[in-house]
């Protein structure tokens, strides 16, 4: 059976985001020191080479990542992304969520379904992913998928920094407390840790 | 040279009391699951007995913030605890930042200290501290001192819950990028990972 799994980057204070997020500051201010870890020497160039550069744990966690059998996010955190050009990974089937259809741009990609009920993008990311996990992406799309309670794990790389100010992982969530189970802890290079907790029922 | 080190419980979403928290109920509700990995067991009852029963990870870590020199906290933290009955622990110093003197209960004991300045705070504590660590505790004193450059290094204790809502750690810190390094990561009992960062200048 899949899981749905949350991967993200989030600084030690709970920010996946810096302050000042726009169509041109997508991660905003400072935000590009989440990802550093995963495009190592990156710094805005050629994140192609600076993932073939990755070595250790960030391999490994990259790696599994990227051995998912579906994608499940956000518009929010689809179209400012250009869609990853149609193709996340592997070709495997991405579910975006959103109130509206597909853009334009967007609306030819086999593999794009743009969907409005997140739990029955779930049920059919779980069906196409088979025996593997289906990664979740996107802030607003974890808080909605831990409030309804259709995620599985989360997987957090958590950034040696301190934000301050910005968007923040886990907010609004509206829920009771919720015990997750640890599941694997890894060092990895640059000082991020790499947490994977289960959600209990 | 003494450095000043936070320790501190914090749920996976960044939180150190749950809602609704007040004179009666100082951890907010369901706060307690923040310092069970401490008090194994004890569950409102006998905390000393459950002190006893750590073990490996949980009791390192619990020996090693009783092994520091000195004490710096909020008032905030020091009333709801009766103060600590004026001895946190071998009657190590013990300063209290506030703009008031010290209540009636707590004017007679010898190691504790109400102070207004938390500079002069750190300062007189890492002085008492010499070769040791200065125990710094709570939500607002922690937010002070790396508002204003005075924290060296955090230990989180990351508990794996989601709280969902209460009183975060890191909040109002109104910093730009603050860079840690990650010092150690170790896995206790409970699922309880104690994260210990660094302050880089």
């Amino acid at each position: 059976m899949s899981s749905t799994v949350l991967y993200m980057s989030m600084s030690l204070d709970g920010f996946i985001a810096g302050p000042n997020e726009g169509p041109d500051n997508g991660l905003g201010d400072g935000g590009d020191r989440l990802h550093e870890w995963a495009f190592p020497g990156a710094e805005g160039g050629d994140f192609d080479a600076a993932v073939e550069r990755l070595r250790g744990v960030n391999r490994q966690i990259y790696d599994e990542m990227m051995s998912t059998g579906a994608v499940v996010a956000g518009r929010g955190t689809f179209e400012p992304a250009g869609g990853w050009g149609g193709d996340h990974h592997d070709g495997v089937p991405i579910f975006i969520l959103s109130r509206n259809s597909a853009p334009a741009w967007a609306a030819g990609w086999p593999a794009v379904h743009y969907v409005s009920d997140l739990e029955a993008a779930v049920r059919d990311a779980k069906h196409a992913a088979g025996d593997k996990s289906v990664l979740v992406h996107g802030g607003s799309i974890a808080q909605r998928a831990l409030t309804s309670g259709l995620l599985d794990e989360l997987e957090i790389h958590l950034v040696p920094v301190l934000f301050g100010d910005g968007r923040r992982l886990f907010e609004h969530l509206g829920i009771e407390q919720r015990q997750l189970e640890r599941i694997r802890v890894l060092e990895g290079d640059g000082g991020v840790t790499h947490l994977h907790y289960r959600v209990l029922r």
